[in-house]
């Protein structure tokens, strides 16, 4: 195989992202989200909510690393954020789906693709962590402007999303307000239980 | 409203994305590509693709670009490649739709928005030709990936395949083989009437 062969191959399994189903629903019939289209969305909200990063960020490392950031559920599925169990579990099943799916690739492709990952999963850059904020932002959004209301089949308790999306108020502190503000909507929505 | 409600306006607005259909399919149940995972795939392509670039470009503006070149259909919809009627009315619809979607952000965001969009229409810089290359080969390699065997609903002929994509010759030279071996594969695959 060739090196361009081997990029398409890449491009051809990456079909396979917009297959995978999350939580979140979409417009059209509330069908599940799928991946794909929530990190074209993710992308899309780098250079609209930059301004409120705490420092400069290479907006073009946000990016990317945003489009990469669930390439891992291709082989290994979504995992829903509220499973508190092997976490540790899900994120090696990831690295190790995410490995498998880039080794058609050029080395140094695979290198630049596996270093964005490990950058989003190890949390040390303010690009990780700015992405992160704006991963954990985009689903609230969504949920308060899709979800009808008082659907909530999970149960989900306020204090259980204000746990989760807590980090943000240190990542992304002029986003924090944004947060709670989208957590009250959303209680008054009836989608979180108020506990 | 403030500067952040407004775009949070436009984020939200961005869920319209996911609703609009395209001609492609997906790999589950075969149901139509929407043109916000097209927009996800597309720009996935960019740093992958970018070694065949014909001179050094810039990625970001690439990946910016793509990301938002669909944004127009919002509220004019997709249109179809091999439509040839309309096709300045086409333009000037999605332009008018995309000047309405972006209203809600501040005035600079909306200019950055609107500079990029316009590149890509008026295709006059390495990077806008780049990126039009990569719109028009992931629908190519989609179609041979995806579709059945002898699928050719609109009984599409392969020289209209080639005078729609013969630009790639000329904006990414080194990815012109592709586009001809993939137009011939689809062909072998009866996706495409031989004529």
């Amino acid at each position: 195989m060739n090196t361009l062969q081997g990029q398409i191959q890449f491009i051809n399994e990456l079909e396979k992202l917009k297959a995978v189903k999350r939580r979140n629903l979409t417009l059209d019939n509330k069908r599940p989200e799928n991946s794909a289209e929530h990190s074209w969305h993710l992308a899309m909200m780098v250079p609209i909510l930059a301004p409120y990063s705490r420092t400069e960020i290479d907006q073009l490392k946000v990016i990317n690393m945003l489009l990469v950031h669930d390439l891992g559920e291709i082989y290994a599925g979504d995992s829903w954020l509220y499973n508190e169990s092997d976490k540790e579990e899900i994120s090696q099943n990831e690295l190790k789906a995410f490995k498998r799916l880039i080794e058609c690739l050029p080395v140094d492709q695979q290198s630049e693709l596996l270093d964005l990952f490990e950058e989003f999963e190890t949390q040390e850059t303010e690009e990780a962590k700015f992405a992160k904020a704006i991963d954990a932002i985009q689903p609230l959004l969504n949920h308060l402007h899709i979800s009808h209301e008082n659907e909530n089949p999970d149960d989900i308790q306020a204090s259980m999303v204000w746990k989760k999306k807590t980090f943000v108020k240190d990542y992304a502190p002029d986003l924090w307000q944004l947060v709670e503000e989208t957590i009250d909507k959303s209680v008054q929505k009836g989608l979180y239980k108020r506990d």
